[in-house]
């Protein structure tokens, strides 16, 4: 007797779904199955959404963020501040930014940050592209630093802003300390230093 | 200013993928990043795996397990046990007793189990095909209730017992007791009663 087992195709389904991020062996075979059995499951459309997206989304090679052959929203705005520029480390950390609602300037997304022990070099993040705006700038433009608060973050804006130092450009970093709503009793100690040092008149 | 926002492509994914079981919001968004942007991402593969398990994939006619139009992994094995039929619930629960390795015999997927409160009463499960299936063995047969411990499911085997009663079949059901594992401390009292009414010579 053969042990009984899923026809070929739902093995390769649970397979490619078992390799997104956050998406383990028993949550594949729940959503293969969801989308072959669940009359509101649309497996086809989703399909399409892939073939699509992988034809038509390309990072803006002026900005890093996501974008089409045609324009990217960031770039193509005639509104936006150019004396504002905004260093992230990922295309993912523009949104979270924007909709804080307390920038309108421009983003240049680095693509990672430095990380010795992942093997992450100046040369495998887009600081040239960096390099080349802030130069090509027509006025001194403000750089704002926001990467993360981690370790890695930390020495890649300590890089750049020695890197940059002495270009036509004022360097800025947000701040870091308590999070909104955060209580003291949460915070570690070395947020609450960082807290203290960047502490403003009220 | 515009806020600033992903492409409608990568809109359209997240918008898909957020409709899968267990996939919030954030989820979706980091998958679809992760489809678009990281190296051993392959959202072609993962395209044309849910077409080809979309075209290839049926439910059996016979037997409600996943198959092809060609055959049935479950009904096409000539040395499966035709004297035992083990009902289940759902399809998926198939994988699980298989693994189990404690039956050689046939399966009946009904598709769901009685629930008054979801709408779900005898003639939406696959009941008129397993009595069909009983009605038709050539000799008496042993049917397995092998469904859910919970409310649902303990309707269900009721009201296929009271069915099938004066059929040429035996009925038996599957144990209820002490999960493998588990302490009595953390077992519940419907748990311990039921362990204890199903007590055997050691």
């Amino acid at each position: 007797m053969a042990k009984a087992d899923y026809p070929e195709a739902v093995k390769g389904l649970v397979g490619e779904l078992k390799r997104l991020p956050g998406v383990g062996p028993r949550s594949a075979e729940r959503i293969a199955i969801w989308l072959l059995q669940h009359p509101r499951a649309d497996p086809l459309s989703l399909a399409t959404a892939l073939q699509e997206a992988k034809e038509t989304v390309i990072s803006c090679p002026v900005c890093g963020f996501f974008a089409t052959v045609e324009s990217c929203s960031l770039c193509d705005d005639p509104m936006r501040d150019d004396k504002v520029l905004c260093v992230v480390e990922q295309a993912t950390d523009v949104l979270p930014l924007e909709r804080s609602g307390a920038l309108k300037g421009r983003y240049h997304c680095l693509g990672g940050k430095l990380s010795p022990l992942d093997r992450v070099s100046p040369e495998d993040l887009r600081i040239p592209a960096l390099v080349k705006r802030i130069d090509e700038a027509p006025a001194e433009i403000e750089v704002i630093l926001a990467l993360g608060a981690d370790v890695e973050g930390e020495a890649t804006s300590n890089y750049l802003a020695d890197l940059l130092r002495g270009k036509r450009c004022r360097i800025t970093r947000i701040a870091q300390g308590l999070p909104a709503g955060g209580g003291l009793d949460h915070a570690d100690e070395l947020t609450l230093m960082r807290a203290l040092e960047g502490r403003r008149a009220f």
